[in-house]
């Protein structure tokens, strides 16, 4: 593993396939994964993944704190998870009809997590969030929904960031709160009056570029609490954290049960799956909504969902993330301090993310879409931090939570930090200490 | 393959399978794979999949003429495509960006489809279509979308057929007008002005519970007259029938070129993969939406739909679906007669459609999403007829088209015919000869 050589974005493969993919992708590439929202030391291009390793198409390992922006939650190509899709894809996938794999599964999340009477199943979070929002919208005959301000709850026209396509009736129905502020979202409710369908709400505060904020308990309790009083279902969209903070639903531990859940990501380790699950009031409802995919029903990730679920309770998955991400956090801290630079770490251990204070210009506040370069918003420090991390092979992000997973080690971190710590002096080179 | 048991509904492990997803299923099952919707003969839960044959739970054999609602397009499991996969899986599926494949495949599809300058990817079919009339807003600044009256072009809010957690405001810009009647597209153009971004339209009229129309070229010139015109997009919505008619656009054999195709099901032959194709014009558009997914940029169901692509090529795939497709078609024509049953054979041979004539009452119509048993449609004929050929092992659907794979041999349509000539006497039997 040496990284001592020119930067990735010189390397020659990955800047072919750049090229090539200029031509027949539009802006070379798209989404959340577009690396041109990079320090230009990120690879593009990734060849191969085996625990907490992944390899670029110019074969530059990195430890990667990124697990595919969450789905990889117990390592890549984890061996529980590989041999169950192996099992799996010797008799079928995608059938005329679901596999008893999807009845296990339903019965799985239904005794995992208590607020759940049953589950049903979709590729993209942005699947179960939409879905989530249409079956409250169709058991209380009301069309209003409260979504905090900044919040990302998937890339369709009514949830999406970025404006270009979408039309103001997409959403014409969303009222805003601020997160953690119960007050703005009892004012949300008042001005959405009778017509309050549900409350959309993520389980701590992790909007992209900006530093994250755990749930205030009473918060979670406030919003519980209108919801019983309005007759508005409470949707918890844990498409990001869910699997990592706790396998009952991410606010079992603030003792705040939910209506409906949205999952994804981290369900099947990395295989494309997504659900909804829900309380029994809202059955009837949530057989009434049209939901639909031709691939929704495929055996083989909900296979490995049954494995991923049972490699997390097996090694004790969620502990050994916040044995990683402590000693991760502790140690950036340490040495940031060191280094005489002002920094954040904020949100759960195994959701992380780390701000410089001297990348934010006083009073300026990211909207969401922005991009990292936009007028008002400043990464530098951020981006040369992570991209002379990337250069010397630990995968972090400069502006979107990172995500642990239970194949990180003590050595992986060590061998993390002894990285991290050249990253740390080089911004103290660039910017100067903090004051 | 012995089918003279009793039916499949009371069989042992299938029957278990429904109660236990009654309980934590909403419904016990959902979507279009929902056996509610189909004959007592039906088996709900599959086991395996090869070829041309599967599996039910009980271990039923049958020779499936519904390839998975359309995603089996080579067979189950095709030993090019699982060699594909494996070796694509033994590197990395889903990471922190795209693998090489997906310059791969979106150079394929360019070099495929003559009016495909670039691609861009995602898991569903709905992922598809909605992205693509985001495209043809963001690249015209209008909203309307023309769309076919009773076309299903997904299960979003925008386009679900069933309206139970909808608003009114989701479908706000959608102008209906009539398939194959340009009269009613210009019409419905008129209504639309100045703010129409897009006409959306599949390759034929494939509506379920209603016979299949070919295009009218003149109807798709028309179209392709009215957007040049007016300056919107014309989308082809190619998700149904994609590589099953013309691997270089469904379209392309009528002489009209849309300016977007959206595709899924059979591109990766049953891995979760969907595609937006669009011309040059509409690059910068496209690059602008934000279009993104947790398991859009993974790298085996690319890997499957490049070796889907080859075995389609390699294979005369297509040229396999309509000689196996035009063999039924034309047994099962010779059958009806034979028994003194009307009934009409509709779309192409290789998505075909069966009705029986005295399953219409005059006048009536069915609207989509309704149910077969909602009152003034009737599917008698065709769910005995699709239940006696259940039971005799032919997988066929009594209200939905059906998909030809190019694993069907000939050997396969005559297997099928032995079977489904019983179950068109079970027809006379029961309701008599047609007039």
């Amino acid at each position: 593993m040496s990284h001592g050589g020119p930067a990735v974005s010189a390397a020659t493969r990955d800047l072919a396939l750049r090229q090539r993919a200029t031509r027949v992708v539009p802006g070379g590439m798209y989404g959340h994964q577009n690396a041109a929202s990079l320090p230009a030391d990120f690879p593009q291009f990734l060849e191969r993944g085996r625990g907490s390793r992944i390899w670029d198409v110019d074969g530059r390992e990195y430890v990667d704190f990124m697990c595919s922006f969450g789905p990889i939650v117990l390592g890549h190509a984890h061996p529980r998870v590989e041999a169950a899709v192996q099992a799996q894809s010797r008799l079928a996938d995608c059938q005329n009809g679901p596999s008893p794999r999807m009845v296990e599964l339903a019965e799985r999340l239904v005794a995992l997590i208590p607020h759940a009477d049953w589950a049903m199943f979709a590729k993209n979070g942005t699947d179960a969030t939409t879905l989530a929002l249409s079956i409250a919208r169709a058991a209380t005959g009301r069309a209003k929904v409260l979504v905090a301000a900044g919040a990302y709850h998937g890339s369709a026209p009514w949830c999406t960031p970025r404006p270009a396509g979408t039309t103001p009736e997409d959403r014409a129905h969303l009222v805003p709160f601020v997160y953690n502020d119960l007050a703005s979202a009892e004012a949300a409710a008042d001005r959405a009056g009778r017509d309050l369908a549900a409350v959309l709400v993520s389980p701590f505060r992790h909007d992209a570029r900006h530093d994250q904020a755990l749930v205030d308990p009473a918060f979670a309790r406030g919003l519980r609490g209108l919801c019983d009083r309005t007759g508005a279902a409470l949707i918890l969209d844990d498409v990001r954290a869910g699997f990592r903070l706790d396998l009952a639903g991410s606010w079992e531990p603030v003792g705040v049960r939910p209506d409906l859940s949205a999952f994804s990501k981290a369900i099947a380790n990395g295989y494309p799956l997504a659900a909804v699950v829900g309380r029994d009031a809202l059955r009837d409802a949530a057989a009434r909504v049209f939901a639909t995919g031709s691939f929704w029903f495929a055996a083989v990730p909900m296979a490995a969902a049954l494995a991923t679920l049972d490699g997390l309770q097996a090694e004790r998955g969620i502990e050994a993330m916040v044995r990683a991400g402590t000693l991760l956090r502790e140690g950036l801290a340490r040495q940031a301090r060191a280094h005489g630079l002002r920094i954040t770490q904020s949100g759960p251990v195994q959701l992380p993310f780390l701000s410089f204070a001297g990348d934010r210009p006083a009073g300026a506040d990211a909207r969401p879409g922005q991009s990292a370069s936009a007028p008002g918003l400043r990464f530098e420090r951020a981006n040369l931090f992570t991209g002379e991390a990337a250069r010397r092979g630990v995968w972090l992000h400069p502006w979107h939570n990172w995500f642990l997973s239970a194949a990180h080690t003590q050595d992986d971190v060590r061998l993390a930090l002894e990285r991290t710590d050249e990253a740390f002096a080089a911004v103290r080179r660039a910017f100067g200490p903090d004051a």
